[in-house]
């Protein structure tokens, strides 16, 4: 972690990537000026943006606070810069990424696509709803984005269980947890999981096989599922329903399979878009617990990826 | 209110359009026998059914227990036999209806119908989402439904505010409650009013010029909207959507006009589907209450119609 005093005389650099509005707000936010698309030059400097430049790999680099949740891209493109605090955005995503979760599961429930086609063909024809209350949601990655999921469907009177690698008490949210694989009949499993080395493919053939019909939705990352092994779950009906913010290789062309893949939507990453104001107010949150000498909340271990 | 003496030697009929599943529950449930169809002849008697044939609105008519929660067609088919009880099937309905209302209020915020059909054309673009936290519902009709529904909408963040004619403590599920009329700026206005001498066509054009471009969702009942009004407020953008579950005439033929209201959506008088189960639960608890000398907590005044 950056010592104060260090801080206090770094140079504050924003990548290109950043909008100017953003520039702006920070430096109104940190009464300082920010250095917008800054090169190298004297360390020590704290940097705001979405990829790290090769240049700034140096030891100079005392802070590195990325616009983004994810942190997969930036950490996969080389060895992280030793000793260099990697903060992120979370913004409102939580919130946003439960109601995104919660808007598919209810949409399934009372056939939103079906009824708004029916509308379009000027078509009366009833179709009963199904009740979300009473029935069960998995979820996996049990962390923020995790727990806000969960206690949002819950607040719908869903029941909901949290897999954990390694048995830890029930966070917030959760009705109950369970060990990876553990067997759980549910209507819903969801993916919050961030991809790291142990969730790369996490979901392949025997994961799917094991769902039951369930409808998967994953938020998580695109890489933690094999896209060959949910086809075939969908075919076979182990997998009742997908949908998918996120994707393998992104963004998927006209071309893809993916778009083939039977009773599934795919969202194009919006689930859980960071607006401008998010990355100034959680840089701003790390820096003044910086300032107080204390790990920032929204600090990243760059050897576990999350 | 039937005398739980009288009530104990009425015969039991069902209507004919009370599946045999249902008269066979009813039977099981109250352990006596239920004429399927049956015609008047000699009373007592207490009648399941949606409607009241002409035969049996006699002094024989102990009560009339609807297998709907709408009771606006049967009230408006004649006068109510006098001194006869009138109760209905609420179920989960109220759940089932703030399920649906939520529904569509997040797929509204998520873009639900726009990446469904996004997805069929196999484009990667992304949408942001709308964070419904923070927002306001105006909810018309604070009985039963609407307070479910402003619930559950409050469980997403969603301030709710109720509308009622006179003024009175705030019902479970809102956060505040206003005069009719009184401006309030909402995000979503959502109507779960009953149709009474007083809601028809409540939903004119003043108060559709009033929402501000709110989208307003009806699960109430269709004849309290002015549908040519709508559809001018829908081009106006005083109302920015229309979810309709109800329509002044039902079921609404391939060449109304109602197909072609911009930015709506006509959902076929889905929400509140009473499921089989239902009829028999809530005649089988108001039968006990009856038997306790209690007037039901389903009962139904003929004249307020609610």
């Amino acid at each position: 972690m950056p010592r104060p005093e260090l801080l206090t005389r770094a140079r504050l650099l924003a990548g290109p990537e950043v909008g100017s509005a953003v520039v702006d707000a920070l430096a109104r936010a940190t009464g300082r000026p920010v250095e917008h698309g800054g090169s190298a030059g004297d360390g020590p400097y704290a940097y705001v943006g979405a990829s790290l430049p090769e240049a700034l790999r140096g030891d100079g680099l005392l802070w590195f606070h990325s616009v983004n949740a994810g942190t997969d891209a930036l950490l996969g493109a080389g060895p992280w810069p030793r000793g260099a605090l990697l903060t992120r955005t979370v913004g409102r995503m939580g919130e946003r990424i439960a109601q995104y979760v919660l808007a598919w599961v209810l949409a399934e429930c009372q056939s939103v696509p079906e009824f708004a086609a029916q509308h379009a063909r000027a078509e009366w024809r009833r179709i009963p709803s199904e009740l979300a209350a009473g029935q069960t949601a998995v979820v996996h990655g049990t962390g923020r984005i995790g727990s806000a999921v969960a206690g949002l469907l819950r607040s719908c009177g869903i029941r909901t269980v949290g897999v954990a690698r390694t048995p830890r008490e029930v966070p917030p949210g959760f009705d109950d947890m369970v060990a990876v694989d553990e067997p759980v009949a549910a209507r819903w499993v969801v993916s919050a999981l961030p991809l790291t080395g142990a969730t790369a493919g996490y979901f392949g053939a025997d994961r799917f096989a094991a769902m039951g019909g369930a409808s998967f939705v994953n938020v998580g990352r695109g890489a933690t599922v094999d896209l060959v092994a949910l086809e075939a779950a969908l075919h076979a009906g182990t997998v009742g329903r997908a949908v998918l913010d996120v994707l393998p290789d992104e963004p998927a062309p006209p071309g893809a399979p993916c778009w083939r893949l039977p009773r599934t939507v795919i969202t194009s990453h919006s689930a859980g878009l960071t607006a401008d104001d998010d990355v100034v107010t959680d840089f701003s949150a790390c820096l003044r617990e910086l300032t107080a000498g204390r790990i920032p909340a929204l600090a990243v271990d760059p050897a576990r990826g999350y």
